[in-house]
Order: structure tokens, then sequence, then C-alpha cells
């Protein structure tokens, strides 16, 4: 979870919402990513889309069974679907996301016996400096676009 | 939805779960998919997401605004957020998905107030065709395997 923080401060840096995502095979990180929705373009480009994509790539096989994906945030509904429909039996989790959450916050997306996956989620690991990350993100924003009104 | 069902039926035929989905903007197809996955090894490679990823590139924007989604099948939760993400504001679909439907069936992930963005659903149209297609194509997999397995 060190590595995936330290990648969603990379995200920041890059002045995108501060998110980090790491896939884990055999203690080996198969893969990594953080968010990039900004600079791309690209609505679906969360840390967690990212690197499934890129797990996959890599192992050659849409199942990424035997993985665990850690991220930095509560993975939102797209991500959660993204995390249902690789297959991956373990997450781990950073910060709760209230307004978007679909694991524990608004919706118990990866624990639903209707669906043909469930996944053992684990929750709160370095949730603190992750919510402080992205609270310092978002502070940071606001007072650009403040100054940027009142320059304007 | 008619051009959406010829790109499911161009899935079935690459051996693909036969689904299609186009976005459109201003009455014109900004871009067109249909599900890859068995082919990209992309669990995330399904019509919507793809199609979603391809209008933000013509766009320039990773907001869909002004655009209608039409998919021939009802979206699953990962695609369903895709939606939320990219602030489409209008989705047409054809079959509903008792398994993984996470617009009516299962969830209403499109139409929850607790969400930034909600999203105006029809339903049905040319269902029948869009399940036929499926049903045809499970179909024929299933024969296939049961072939193999006399066979072998």
């Amino acid at each position: 979870m060190r590595e995936a923080l330290s990648l969603a401060r990379r995200a920041a840096q890059a002045g995108e919402v501060p998110v980090g995502a790491i896939v884990v095979k055999n203690d080996i990180a198969t893969a990594r990513a953080y968010n990039t929705r900004q600079q791309s373009k690209d609505p679906t480009a969360h840390a967690e889309i990212l690197v499934i994509q890129r797990a996959s790539m890599v192992t050659g096989d849409w199942r990424l069974i035997d993985t665990t994906l850690y991220v930095t945030l509560e993975p939102c509904p797209m991500c959660a679907g993204a995390i249902l429909a690789s297959r991956i039996p373990r997450v781990v989790y950073g910060a709760a996301d209230s307004k978007a959450g679909a694991v524990d916050s608004l919706f118990g997306l990866l624990n639903d016996r209707r669906l043909n996956h469930q996944v053992e989620v684990r929750s709160g690991v370095l949730a603190e400096e992750s919510s402080r990350l992205l609270k310092s993100f978002f502070g940071k924003r606001r007072q650009q676009i403040s100054e940027r009104c009142e320059s304007g």
C-alpha cells in the first residue's frame, strides 16, 4: 500500500486526483497505475481500470486469478465492476469514499451473492495518509480556482 | 440501435459475446465498438467501455455531454459506472441482463440520487433481436464444448 500511495503522489504532481493502485501476484507487483483522467481525457482512466488492463496484458489472461489489488481509495462503481469483471479475488483499499464508494460506502458490489463473483476485502489500510493526500489536493485546487476568480 | 446490433453480430463472428454499442452526438455516431474481451484478453473490453474511450478520444473531453449511448444489452456494474464517470446523459439499451444488469435488473446505478450524476434511460429497444443473438451465441458455444468433451 505504501507503493500505491507513492503512485497516488505522482498523480497529484501531475495535477490528477491522487489515487494509486497495484496488482500483486505471488508477492510480486504485476502492474502499477495512477489516475490519469485529466491528462488522457479518458473518463475510464481511473487507477484501478488502468492497473487491471496492464495486469491482464502482462499475464495474457483477462482473469486475474490469485491476485490482490491494492488501491488508496475505495473503488467507485466502474472500478468495483472492473474488479468483478477481472475475477480479482482480494482487494485492499485505503480511504473510504462517502460520495461514490461502491464497496462499502454507497454500494456493496464486491459482496453481492446475486453476482457470479465475490471478493475478499480489507479496508482502511493507510487510510489516513491516503485521505490526507486527497484533501490536500482538493484544498489546493479550490485555492487555485478561487485565486483565478479573484484575479479574473 | 440497428447499427449497434450489427456491431454485436460482428462480435459474434469474432467469437466474442455479441454486444455492440454506439455513442451518438447531434444525430451523428461519434464512436462505435463491440465487445473484444477474448481477443484482447482485457476484462474491461466491454462494448460500452471501448465506445466511451473512443468517443472521449474523438471529442477530446472526458465529459460526454449531449450524447446518447446505444447498447444492445443492459450494462453491467463496470459499464454503468463508466456511463456515470463520463457524464453521459442518455442511455438506450436492448435486452435486460438478469445476471449482471446494473441499470434495472440487479442494481439501479444510473438513477441513484446519492451519486453526482443521473441518466435518462430507455430500455427494451430491439430487445428480442439482441436477446436472440446472445442465446444463439451461447447455444453454439455450449454445443462446441459438448462436442469437444465427447471427442476428447
